[in-house]
């Protein structure tokens, strides 16, 4: 949509073009934020609506806190896929929506939302980007960001004892319990889904230039 | 460009982009050839010089007919990279080649040439475009299309017995022989330096699709 | 031992050793068989029980033959585990079991059976072997017999176009039809299980004499 | 060989049993060591002539200190094959030989070397065991002990941040710099000569199982 628009130029829905939705996956450590942040910065903030998988964690309000500490996150059944479902198609409907925000300290969502209008691209961030059937039929582009396991291993190993004040210990002990074997049994499967594998995650420029590219030329006014 | 043009003949020499230069490998039957047919229909034919390397295999006159029939033709020291790193040196610089033709039942190179002449986009396509650093050197875009194993030798028995009259026991057999252990060793190797891998070969439109719109963006008069 | 025996009957019940028991699993054209048919020339006809997943295929007698016909007889779901997991079991408490057989012209179990008697080694073959956690459980070497995809579909091509008498267009489209996508999501993935991977399926001498050795170790008498 | 044996029992070298030559390859961290332990302690330090690759570091003492710090460890080239080679064939024809040490402080060979005894088992382990042609055609058994890259940094991680008291920085960046892409280009790809895999490192008992059951096999008055 350009940014002069108003209700009285653009009536009808109907004749709106439809946005681009774009799924970005891969691994804990892969590069999949550097991807999607590069997709916002082609097309403006409000150029691209950005659901973030983290944000739909199931609510778990009506369990008690001490089952809570038992949710394995790095699991599919943690997500309220129905709800993420409902979000996409509202926003390819150009109907506004309310993420949630997830609260990890008390292991359940969190009151605030955050509003999400629709926009001419939508990404679809998170491991799981690929892995439900329905959300992957509405993608116009499913990307798979990927990196070797050691590298992403040593990339979450970084930031988690550097900026969360980890140590390594518990970085080394999550990562074995839980990070690795979901991966292994959820997240490398989806690959076979994407239309394009990015290899080196979020540093390759010329990948990153092939994906600017295509998503400006989505643009109304550019085709 | 080279530094014997002046303002004179090439008026707009200073100001011409230099050309994207792109790789695609891959193995056989993994549908490198599907998209750099994409490539140059975006383009135009006027607007992509594509250098097959199947073109630059070593001119053998020099070796008896008899001596010539033990060419492996999937291994790398086959080819004359020498030439076809001065003919891509040639094409970014402005330069028309003669882009050599190879005869496979003389087992030599051809008296026939064929010119090529520069272009906004050059592609360089073959299972070995990626295995020279000095050629990926000069590459913008690295890409490898990917195929399963079982996919890619489906699709070569199918050409080369349908098309080209071969039997299955022959196409078998040359496979297993050459071609595949040359795969393994060679050529797949070269798929950690690609920029942008794309499963599926040839019939990955929304990967086709980012290819085209990467290309367009390189355009003169569109950046 | 199962709970009716008496000394009376079987003396020497408290000593005897409880069998061995092996999966080997591994796509189609790996060579499962002849790892299969090597454990049991190791230790004789009689010092080995071999399931052959491929008898285990539901009965479907109640089911209207032409609903049979879309049997996907590549698809987990198509077993009786319960019955294959029971067998495992009786032939493991030293109980004989009656091994059913199938009908592929009718595609449903044959009235004949075929029994199998208690030995000091069980073997169970075929691509599904390591797919059931509760098999997995009672095995004690877990077998992956690997080769790459190309390889696999070559001798799969061979066997089925020669001592089958099937067309290859129509080999082709049952392994892009089924064998491949099923091998993909449920064979593959069962790789993570093996203690051991031969790789070269059948024709890797030393991995052979591996087995040969440890079953021999296995034995009454030689430890 | 018996350890009872002299010359006068022993006169004639055609008439011993050739020792059975194992190689063990593997990453950094895949269990190797576990592994060739394994080995010793089936046949007794007796039995065993094991050749620890590390051992094999060039001769550098004719290189000035300084440059001797810039020593790639984890390439090929760091290795005096021929040494290597010649110590495999005196042990196998029933020849002591002196197994040189390294000093990593000093960055070449030290004075001191080890006698290693000509025994009925012969190891050869490191992450290049397979790595040479000639090696690996006088190896009867070709075993690569394998880990996914996350679980081997972290084994690697583990050990020198608390056994060598390096610093996690320090680790890292020596993985990244040297380790890995070595690992990637030399090692990875020699997998392909095993005869058998060993996934799971040497946490695998039935792996272990069957290849001490495989030498025991080798040894004299028991076949």
């Amino acid at each position: 949509m350009s940014d002069t628009m108003t209700d009285l130029h653009f009536p009808s829905a109907g004749t709106a073009k439809e946005p681009f939705v774009i799924g970005v996956a891969g691994g804990s450590g892969s590069g999949k934020t550097t991807v999607t942040l590069r997709v916002v910065s082609t097309v403006g903030a409000a150029g691209a609506a950005v659901l973030n998988q983290d944000n739909y964690y199931r609510d778990q309000s009506d369990i008690p806190f001490d089952a809570r500490l038992g949710t394995n996150y790095d699991h599919p059944a943690a997500f309220d896929w129905e709800l993420l479902l409902a979000h996409l198609d509202a926003l390819t409907s150009g109907v506004p929506i309310e993420m949630p925000t997830y609260d990890f300290t008390q292991h359940t969502r969190a009151a605030r939302t955050q509003t999400v209008l629709p926009a001419p691209v939508v990404v679809l961030e998170g491991f799981f980007a690929l892995y439900d059937a329905r959300l992957r039929d509405r993608m116009h582009l499913k990307v798979f960001v990927d990196a070797d396991a050691d590298v992403r291993f040593i990339r979450r190993f970084l930031r988690d004892t550097s900026e969360r004040g980890r140590t390594p210990d518990s970085v080394i002990q999550q990562y074995l319990d839980y990070v690795r074997p979901m991966h292994l049994q959820f997240v490398e499967p989806t690959k076979r889904y994407a239309d394009v594998i990015i290899p080196h995650g979020g540093m390759n420029e010329p990948a990153l230039d092939m994906l600017t590219a295509r998503i400006r030329a989505t643009l109304p006014g550019t085709a």
